[in-house]
């Protein structure tokens, strides 16, 4: 048996967990390469990440979740995931017309940096076209329309192609719809946006207009989990740059670019690396 | 006639008034040593700040603003400020409990950072004066009080002191207390405020625990000068410091305080050298 | 006549320049929309940007620099360059095996973020010409050699190909050989690097790993104006991000990669839109 | 038995330490508030933290660090320091005439951000001496002088007067002197300088001015363990601001002193709070 498993948990923070867990790794014959833990002192909970070698560990890949639940998921109310390494996720691309973020993703899809599939690239426009053809990538044109019938056809056939092509997680690369309540659900916490402003500040349209009003002296860019609210979910990752009194609204919209692809791509990796963890509304990021 | 005459002026954009205006301090004899514009294309505005040295300059200091004033006040519908760079101001700062900002305040003055003068530190509580007392300042408990007789006579107290210290600026380091109108009317863009959130993010009270709450992965602080709305007046200063999710409100506030005192500190030297404009609730901060 | 002209000029600084140099463009009806200026109080010397509008401007494209040089070269001792905004520069990429700047150069370029124009990507191996045709860019490899003879003839090869296609400035995108003393000499200040570390930090190979070995918590990369000494030439940006004992060399490779491109592609871009003068080794990046 | 313990430790790294080091705390009742560790993967090493609870821990404070040797010194090679929360460090700091870095550490002292003894205050000038009397620490003036015999004698006076004051470290805030090689030995890791440039670049004397020279972008400030080789010690931490061709070695000056004092402080407090480990001239960093 090749390659590494990686778990992540979460439970009420009580005594002897990590012992515990640890032990089961160790006396199985597991090679523990990354440990790391965080305890909420506020919420009183532990959360966890434990990577480890797989080479010779006794227990079947398939059954150390089973495993690790039956030891552990009542005794300590532990919620896990167990991942393998060499599983690739497969990740759909949803845009509308800009094109930095799409290829950001996709310079780094092409140079490897990602243990990732990417099936299949949506959109609401024909825009970007052009880009998916570069990569090779299907790219789908689906238009949500304007009333609710048509609403919910699109979505029943974004829906379906993404079970079709065995979508693991989304990415909404400055794809300027709502996502819709059936999708999200199926979707939790598996739905990465990028918003172009600093979260909390500039929630919905037009956030770099709404800091050239405000005059801030610093824009940002949020990466986070898409939930049922608008641009409130779990944050996950969030940068700046500053700004002075010489920038217009569209050297806003330049600037801010940059951040949105960095932001956006960072989130993206720490997801596919099994990084993160959510928990009311935020995010544990694993080191 | 020595030392150096700063003007800050802004009006309508139009062709010349950059000529005109560098032609009347040089054939004047006076020796431009910093000169720098912004031309708001959005306002159609220009803003402008020269600094020229007096050494040779053929107008008597006391009649430079009249001379401006005759000559392009109607013709441009100009706005302009003469300063003179061995004007000394005079600064009144205000506190509550925490020491950090008034310390770092105090350290800079005391090192001769800053041509200013620190008549007077008022405050609603005693905490503080053992740190005017290192530093041999004037201390001056003034309770707002809870009535609003109370509250009308505590302004008055404050604005008599104030006017008998002939201060020209006001410096809020961690004062919680809400400004009253009044004295908003009688400082318009010369009282400074530090708020402990990177703005328009977290308004009024608890921002750290607010931050904490939204799982933010950056703080900030904002200094900014007073207006008749809480937290909304012109931003001079921002500033952040990433956090994560081992970051309790604790921490978070501990962190805040670094930001806190260089933010503030950064605008109280801006004021001071006369590099602030504001316009429409934005400033322009010269370099 | 349409479009905007932009001046680039430095002379030591005297009292008039200023005022001169605006009053020519104004009596000659030209409505400036960008001026800034620069005293190094050290050199005693002035840098100044100006942009205006050529609409109704009296003097035609083709006489303007001569004007301002009849006008001010010797009067000043003024070094200035004229160049207009509908100039579409051209602009060569040079690189190695990493795809990373190149896709973020190219992705810039299709979005129309830049007037310039992309004739031909030069590179010592073969490894990149799949994204040269992803985007329909002639790809020429040309390998340097080991001889004397053969650096000879390759450097040749380049210089005429550069020629050829009319290049008017050349980028380094991780391009991972020297550049020869005729191709500097032919491109001064036109030769635009990117260095994978916070230089004067880590100059030469390897500085990821040069930053391991030294245990810095940050890290850097910088864009800079190739000169005859490795490393040394103008720094036109730097931009920097924090690591920690947790990275290893191939995280800090990963992370510098972001930096960059960045890094890389605002360098470019201030080149592009003549936002730099260099004096003395050193940049004005006008804002 | 109140408090809390805390360990450091770092051996090779190998199956079932942190097991059996968790094992043994929680066994003895001991409630783990923070478990931090790292792998390193190319000294394949274990560094590790963790803070426990001694409310109901059955092993008597002065017997854990003997307990712990016992049980893993030899078993993993293992080396350890065991601390209390409630020992409270005695810090001696250094100065030379620069008031900035003094004022900082003095006003978080008397702010109770720390749990640390400032038993005194050492110098070469008398420069600072009204400072210390502002705080009522004793100030110490003693001047290395010029002779061998003169350096020898003035170190002499100060290890006695740190030997008197029981002294556990040092911070170097601003002072602008060789510390020597014996004090050095009798402080391993345990004194902290202050250097004012973002290291390696810029060593030794006048970095503002080398920077400003070289025409970077960003300044910095590194605070680092004191050790043989001119500020080559481990990093403990780095921060840097951006600059411009603005900037004459002067604005640096200042600029730099902010950096200078934050990037002090959080070394003294992650000293203080026990989360550095040193290990072959690098710093691990708990968080």
């Amino acid at each position: 048996m090749k390659g590494k498993a990686i778990i992540l948990l979460h439970c009420p923070d009580r005594q002897g967990i990590i012992t515990d867990v640890t032990k089961f790794i160790t006396e199985n014959h597991g090679n523990i390469v990354y440990l790391d833990q965080h305890v909420d002192t506020v919420e009183k909970r532990l959360f966890m990440r434990i990577e480890w070698e797989l080479d010779h560990f006794y227990v079947p890949r398939e059954e150390i979740q089973r495993r690790i639940d039956d030891l552990f998921a009542d005794r300590y109310q532990m919620q896990s995931n167990v991942y393998f390494d060499d599983d690739v996720p497969r990740m759909a691309i949803f845009v509308s017309r800009m094109s930095h973020c799409l290829y950001d993703l996709l310079a780094r899809y092409y140079a490897g940096e990602w243990k990732v599939e990417i099936p299949c690239i949506i959109s609401n426009h024909e825009d970007l076209r052009g880009v998916a053809q570069q990569f090779g990538i299907p790219y789908h044109v689906i238009v949500p329309g304007k009333s609710p019938e048509e609403r919910l056809a699109a979505e029943n056939r974004t829906m379906d192609l993404l079970r079709s092509e065995r979508v693991n997680f989304v990415v909404l690369a400055r794809y300027m719809q709502i996502i819709g309540d059936r999708m999200i659900a199926a979707y939790p916490h598996h739905i990465i946006n990028i918003h172009h402003s600093f979260l909390p500040a500039f929630i919905g349209a037009k956030p770099y207009h709404q800091a050239y009003e405000r005059g801030v002296k610093i824009i940002g860019a949020t990466s986070h989990y898409v939930t049922g609210e608008l641009d409130a979910g779990p944050i996950i990752e969030q940068d700046i740059v500053r700004i002075s009194h010489k920038d217009t609204p569209e050297s806003l919209v330049r600037k801010g670019r940059d951040l949105e692809k960095i932001v956006l791509s960072r989130a993206v990796t720490e997801h596919i690396e099994r990084k993160i963890l959510t928990y009311k509304n935020k995010t544990i990021i694993f080191g």
